[in-house]
Formats: structure tokens, sequence, C-alpha cells
């Protein structure tokens, strides 16, 4: 598929944009600050220079971007199909059958991207899929105003947890910078995304801190996610989104282990390390894998089965590192 | 005393660091990221000059920072007292009656700064101490380095909740990108500053979310750290930072009420609200102040009566509220 995909330069994909019109423009499923703030930035830039677009998603859009959702002008004949900050066609989701093989133009950051449309603008240097955007509407000559800016900061800040990770670089502060100098509402974009919970992820984190156990002198920190407090807490999906991550943020912890019963007497098992402990290592041990800091399997059996194989595994690797240690002393 | 204070320009603070020498640098009292970045960040630059300097704090510096304290060069009698980050000359702690009157220049961004200083150099349109910083040794001719740059960062990067809050301009976002071209650790600086937490944190937040009540539709959450929470679970008031603004954090809730037992019988209660609710006027009625957003007051009593007390004041301003609601339908 890729020997099809014209990889297109800046320029080559403003005169792409400047020459067609009447654009659909795909989000992925799941869709989040990234992939709407790149949408919904192209279309509102796309309108400036009087061309016409609607924004398609498989799944309903939270109303928490209503800031910046514009869906009028959509009562057109679509021309041009455009995925932004989908990195592989079944992103798509729902959409995946409908638009296989008729995506004109695909903008995207990731360094994954598979090369499924007829044309690709990819930048795997920008933290953000937004971050192109604002490249491409600037180099279009779009006059920014304050609904653009707030969505591309949508995307720049939830893709980076507010400037947080390692994906942020120099580049992507400019950017910032430049959309406060337009005009942006960060303080209250970044309060809905990252200060903001819903009431049944507050009780499932409750109940979750509650199963806390800490082992092996607290470098392990354990805690489980089971059926029973997805019922009593009503939690969603994305409720549950982070809790690996919450497993790793003690002090002293090397490795994080979330276990969520996904069904009757069945647990995944999320684990996160630091350095030297090798998540995937130790989730290889039981027919799981991953990344050396975030890894990943699945046990079956009920909760005291899937602890007792998890932090047996988790041991022999702490183990290891002590014998290390002990033979560089 | 503000009479006697020289407001000094970017130029002629610069005139006045080339022309002294032998600096005490000073930091405020529970030192943070921002004091203690600009400290050793000018302390740092100075010393790239050929100019010789001390930090000096009343509180222990946590390991925390250790990356980019420089404590070598200290042994030199001092000449010029420069205070940084520091408003008032009481948020020495300790050090205020050894150094009152006898500090020679501030460095500072805090619009309620009480210039007791000889000379101030005051922005206070900068996020953070250390964006004055960065732009003073910009002016000098420092030549930066990554140490330097380390310093700068967290106090531009915690000051600011890691660029989250509306203390944060285009000029902030500007000078984290030249930080990045110089070369900083973000990505490991972040994590240590905002995703890392003490074990007794931990508990302590488990417990209080246990407490966690809701009233009035859930546009009230109310939350309790009780004397025997802080026993069972060895809390620092460190620790204790930052649970008011949990309260806060829920989707529909207009009012967060934290009760802090301080000795048995006695509740400082923190109250967060979101427009159009006062926190201010709530904290009123119970003797106690504050601003709209954020206000306190102290209830003796046991935490039923404290809780009543509150619970009261706060379905009292609901109630005004609703009831202004349906005049003006």
């Amino acid at each position: 598929m890729s020997n099809n995909c014209e990889v297109l330069t800046l320029a080559s994909l403003c005169e792409f944009l400047k020459t067609h019109d009447n654009y659909v423009i795909l989000t992925h499923a799941n869709p989040d600050g990234d992939t709407l703030g790149s949408a919904y930035g192209l279309k509102l830039g796309l309108k400036k220079l009087g061309k016409r677009s609607q924004v398609v998603c498989c799944d309903e859009i939270p109303h928490k971007y209503d800031y910046f959702i514009d869906d009028s002008d959509c009562d057109f004949i679509p021309e041009t199909v455009v995925a932004v900050d989908v990195a592989d066609i079944k992103l798509l989701g729902d959409l995946y059958e409908r638009f296989e093989g008729r995506i004109d133009l695909n903008i995207d950051h990731h360094v994954s991207n598979t090369m499924y449309a007829k044309r690709l603008y990819l930048d795997s240097e920008a933290a953000a899929a937004t971050q192109c955007i604002y490249e491409i509407l600037d180099e279009l000559g779009v006059e920014f105003d304050r609904q653009i800016a707030n969505a591309l900061y949508t995307g720049l800040s939830t893709d980076t947890g507010c400037f947080k990770y390692n994906n942020v670089t120099a580049h992507t502060h400019e950017i910032a910078a430049k959309l406060y100098e337009i005009g942006i509402d960060a303080g209250e974009i970044n309060r809905i995304m990252f200060d903001t919970k819903s009431k049944s992820r507050v009780k499932m984190e409750t109940m979750v801190l509650n199963s806390a156990e800490f082992h092996f002198d607290d470098r392990l920190m354990l805690m489980a996610i089971t059926l029973e407090t997805q019922r009593k807490t009503g939690c969603t999906k994305t409720d549950m989104e982070g809790v690996p991550a919450m497993s790793r943020s003690v002090e002293g912890v090397l490795a994080g282990v979330t276990l969520k019963e996904t069904r009757e007497n069945e647990f995944k098992i999320s684990v996160r390390t630091y350095d030297p402990l090798d998540a995937s290592a130790i989730c290889g041990k039981l027919g799981g894998g991953g990344h050396k800091a975030a890894a990943g399997c699945t046990v079956l059996g009920d909760l005291d089965y899937a602890k007792a194989q998890i932090l047996s595994a988790v041991k022999e690797a702490l183990e290891e590192l002590d014998a290390g240690a002990n033979t560089t002393k």
C-alpha cells in the first residue's frame, strides 16, 4: 500500500489544499483533543479560505470540546477526504470500510503511520497533529482567530500532558507562544482537560486506592479494578484510563502493577516500571509483552491467583536486579 | 519603607550585578522550585562571570532538586545580599531578623512585593521568578548550560502547574522554547515535580477520598483530614498541600470543602468555588474570609459540628443562587 502513497512536503500539501474543495475531514475513533483539535482547526482554517468541509467521526464527540466545534456549512457534496491524526486506517473504527481506499490525504505526526492514504503529510517530530495543522494554516496565510487557536492549543496541550512529556520540543513551545499571542482560553481549557474528573472516576479511584498493596520493600505497588468496582462505581472505559500511571507515581516504587478484571476470572495486567526493571521481560514470563517501561499480559483465574502470578514474576526480576547489584559491588 | 527602595530597570540591575561580587542569595522559607531555581540559576550564571555566591535558605532543601544544586565556592566573605522570589521579608522565615534592612537587591515577580530591599527589580508579568532570572542572565551575556537551564525551567514549570495556569503568557512559552534549545531534562524534571507522590501522601489521599461526601445534587464535595488520618498515614504538611484543589476537580461540583483538623476539636476549613458561588462570602458567615474562588475559616467543635456549620453556609449560598436564577427566568 505504501508504494501508492505520495509523501508531500508542506508546500505541495498547501498546493493540494488550495486546489481542492468540499472536504470531509476524518478523525480517529474514541476521539481525543488532538484529532478533534486538528479536524476542527483545519475546517475553521479552510473556511477562512472560502472552502467547505465537514468533520466526521464514528463516535460521539464529548461535550467538553464544544468550545471549538463548528458544524455549520456541512450541506455540500463531498469531494476530498482528509484523515487527521489517524496513523492507521483501522483507527477510523466503524468508518473504516466506508473510506478504505478513498482517503485522498492524511495529515499525521505518528512515526508508525502505515501510509494507507493516497497522499501523506507526516511530521513525526511534532508533539501533536495540531502542531502540523498550525504550520499548514500559517503557510496557507490563514488569518487565525480565537476559536482556531483554542482548537490547535487543545491538541498541543492534551497530547503532551500539558507540556509535561518527552515529546515536547522547543518548537512545541514556540507554537504555544504564537497561539497565546492570537488569544486563547488556556487556563480554562486546561482546567477542563486536566483538572476535571467525573464522580464515577473519583469513586473508582477511591476503591482502587483502597485495594493498593505494597510489596518487596515498597518497590512494587499493586492495585486492582475488579468487576465489582466497575459495577459499583459505574465507571466507563474512559474513566479507567490513566490508572496504570497512578501505580508508578509513588516514590521508591520501581514496578506499578494494575489488575483489571475484564470478565469473570480474567485479568488484564498492566505493568509500568522504571529503569533498570524491564516491564516487557516481566510480562513475557506470563505470555505477554510490550515496551521496557510499559507492558501487559492476561492471566486467567481469580484475583488471588492473578496477584500471585504477577507478584512472583516481579519478585524474580527484583532478585535478578539485587544479585546483579551485589556482583558489581 | 518603600520610599527607600530604588526600582531598577533590567539595564541598571545588570550594571549592579556586574559591579558587585561575593553574593549571598536568599530564598524564601519552605523553598519551592521557583525560589530555588532562581537562586541557583543566578548563582550558576554569576559563576560564569567569575563571581562568587552562596545560596542561603532557613529550611532544608528537598533532595528532589539535587540536579541543579551547586554548593561549591562558598568560602568567601559575603558582600552583597540578594533575595529572589521573596515578596515580603517575613517570608525569609528564620533568616528574617538576621537580614532585615540588609538586603541590597530583590528580584521578584509578585505584584504584592512590599519593597523591603534597598533595590528592587520586579516583573509582575512574569509567570515565575526564573523567567526574570533568564532575562537577566541573557542580558548579562551569560553562556547558558544544561544545569542553569534545568534550574530555570524548574521554576517556570512548577510555578505554572506545568504551563497549565492563567499566569502563563506567550513570553513564558518563548522562554521555555529557549531553554529546550539549550538542552534540558524536562520530561524527567516534570515527572519528579508532578508525577511523584510519597507513600504517606497516597495513604492520606486514600483516607481523605474515603471520607468524601456529596451534597446538594452533587454541587458540593466535602472531604476531611482528621488528626487520626494524619497520625495513621504519617503525612507531613507538604503531603497535605493540594488537597483542597482535589475537592473542586469533580464535574458539576460548585463548592469543594476540605476540613482539616488542626488540633482536637478545631477545624480549618478550606472552601474552593466556581462562579457564581463566592467562597469568601461563604466563609465570611463563619468568621473567615479570602478570595472569591478560594477562602477559609476556622470552626471549633467536633467533626460533625464543623460539617454542619459549613454545609449550612454553603446551602444558604446555593439557595440564594437558585432563587436568583428563578427570578431572572
